[in-house]
């Protein structure tokens, strides 16, 4: 049941502010009209909620367009570059970073090979040239950075600990959130990769329309990342996703059918192995079919147990494999209608490998709304963020 | 963000007044003082609040203790007795049902025993029969219920007709909701009765205090439900929680090593068989242990599937079996410490073959909730129930 306290205006216009805002940061530039109309609120009460927006340094007016006759109404707009975001994606074969501005809009992006053996303070020096050079590339300093939200692989603890990983050594046991504190001097988050990519679909990729979603992430290693009711589940303890640990499970191991194809040619290396299979699947390569088709199998296993348990409305295909989800889904599909209940909707993502990172963008501006645009406390101004997050 | 109309002050008013009533439905008779300072509310704004829905007749001055010096102060309540509820467990083997008023305290409770291969005409008079004798037993007539919920075996839809039971010949396909539509001149709802046993245990049970719970539903038959984020979760297609329809979770059949262990006299009936297992297991029959032991080995795999997807804070052991937790819950966590990340609490039941049938009244006090008592709408008089709901 709602609370509210009786004759509390100055929340009220608090709760006003908010919805200005969000409808500013949805609907781009609009008119005081336009604003009212959205925000169910009387024209004077919208204007004085804008000057008031406005003095925090939250809203700007936008230049009228060229030409126009008459005077031109006036336009306001959220101020996205009041600040900026940066997206990591720390993974054992790559390092990827974005820049993005406060509505999430990606200005720079930069990748980095790295080996997954290397030793930590190689990784590290990784990272911060990954995030030096996409600062660069968008001609920002860290100086302008409000969050870092890094994605690694691994059980994360909600302090951005690592409790597990299989895939990076030496990255069990790490306080990444810690080294990435003494590294950049702004909020640091860090989260599950394989949430962090399952967000991005739902914010602006292949479940977009959808509240309910499995999202497979499938390459050499095997990620899970489940949405209920619109939000990316984490968990208790924050370990949610991990079935692929369950052998029953047959996730774990499963791309080493693709990985060891027969006809896999000396030379090719382990990070193209797959994708090799994957083609001659779809030149129709019976060996290359055969090994899709046990791969499929296993994936089906899994895929299976999740969909029974959650019944969801969209399975999202995404990670490396998800470039040939051609070749993949039509045998899972036909898997899952013998297993399932009630298929889902089964879908390719459309953010390829830059998927982890563009979730990390996409966490930082949802913390950001729960942190800054809340009922729970006053709004502040727009200055220093080192004062408000 | 949330939105809200400035100097809308009636909807302000019904906002206060919906905070009034969920605190006296929660906390029982309260003084006017005592209400005011729960709601956050001045006293005026609670005098004003309380007149009102005295006049819906939502709610009542309770009779003051006898034997008070000096002036009692008034004390209100919600008025629980306006309407009553009844809840239905339609099991294979018997029908149970309920009465309860609208805070879902449970006033009378009926079961009758029934063959699971009887026909349909003469399970649905069971049914009735069922329900007719609970509402004599709590001295109530059909014509003061407001809401039958029914919980029964198998894949529900939204609209309350069976999609698929196994458990139940001639139950797949029927339109239970319009069946009981016929029999009762009020609100129906169907579910799952995992589900509602997981309800329950959220509202009054096992799991009052976690908001992601797995509830394993473990007897003859096995079931499950999920709680996430405080809600049962349905799915999108309603078919959520069936993963022991896949074989690979080892869930299905599991029952078989208890139902069958060679201990077992000549006699004893198949409803009994598996709590003669588990009693003589009790007693370190080493037979019944080692039947107990592969029991088990099935039972963790999907629990573990489901463990490692949801990292729940609680598992919860319920149905029938759930009598015997004491011996099948120490093994069952040996084997999740071998197989989670993170073991979440595992806990018995406490609500035994009632789980259903009380999760029923409370899915209907939820429902009611939905209904009547929200901000989208006006709430409405306390009079005829067929206007309201």
């Amino acid at each position: 049941m709602a609370t509210l306290r009786g004759g509390d205006l100055s929340r009220l216009r608090q709760l006003n502010a908010l919805t200005a805002i969000g409808m500013l940061r949805g609907a781009g530039p609009l008119t005081l009209s336009a604003l009212a109309e959205r925000a169910g609120l009387s024209r004077p009460s919208t204007k004085e909620v804008v000057d008031e927006l406005m003095e925090l340094g939250w809203v700007e007016e936008t230049t009228p367009a060229q030409g126009t006759l008459g005077r031109p109404a006036r336009r306001y707009r959220f101020r996205a570059s009041n600040g900026y975001l940066v997206g990591l994606d720390i993974g054992g074969h790559n390092i990827r970073a974005a820049l993005a501005d406060l509505n999430g809009e990606i200005l720079a992006e930069t990748r980095r090979p790295v080996h997954p053996d290397i030793p930590l303070d190689e990784r590290l020096a990784a990272i911060e040239q990954t995030v030096a050079g996409c600062l660069a590339l968008g001609g920002k300093t860290i100086a302008d950075v409000w969050i870092v939200a890094a994605g690694t692989i691994g059980v994360i603890t909600p302090e951005g600990r690592i409790l597990y990983c299989a895939a990076i050594p030496a990255w069990t046991g790490l306080d990444l959130a810690g080294h990435l504190r003494e590294m950049f001097p702004c909020e640091i988050l860090v989260e599950n990769d394989s949430r962090l990519a399952a967000k991005a679909e739902a914010v602006r990729g292949a479940a977009r329309d959808a509240s309910d979603v499995v999202f497979l992430h499938v390459g050499r290693r095997m990620g899970a990342a489940i949405i209920i009711d619109g939000k990316v589940h984490r968990g208790f303890g924050a370990a949610a996703g991990e079935i692929a640990m369950l052998p029953q499970a047959q996730l774990f191991d499963a791309s080493e059918h693709l990985q060891n194809c027969p006809i896999i040619p000396e030379g090719i290396s382990p990070a193209d192995a797959a994708g090799y299979t994957l083609a001659a699947a779809r030149a129709d390569d019976p060996v290359a079919l055969a090994a899709v088709e046990r791969y499929v199998d296993d994936l089906a296993v899994g895929t299976s147990a999740m969909v029974l348990l959650l019944d969801p409305q969209v399975v999202v295909l995404g990670g490396g494999f998800s470039r040939s989800a051609d070749v993949l889904l039509p045998p899972l599909r036909e898997r899952l209608e013998r297993t399932c209940i009630r298929l889902p909707d089964l879908r390719a993502s459309t953010l390829g490998d830059e998927c982890v990172v563009t979730g990390a963008i996409d966490y930082a501006v949802a913390h950001l709304d729960h942190q800054l645009f809340t009922p729970d406390a006053p709004l502040p101004t727009s200055g220093d963020p080192q004062k408000m997050i």
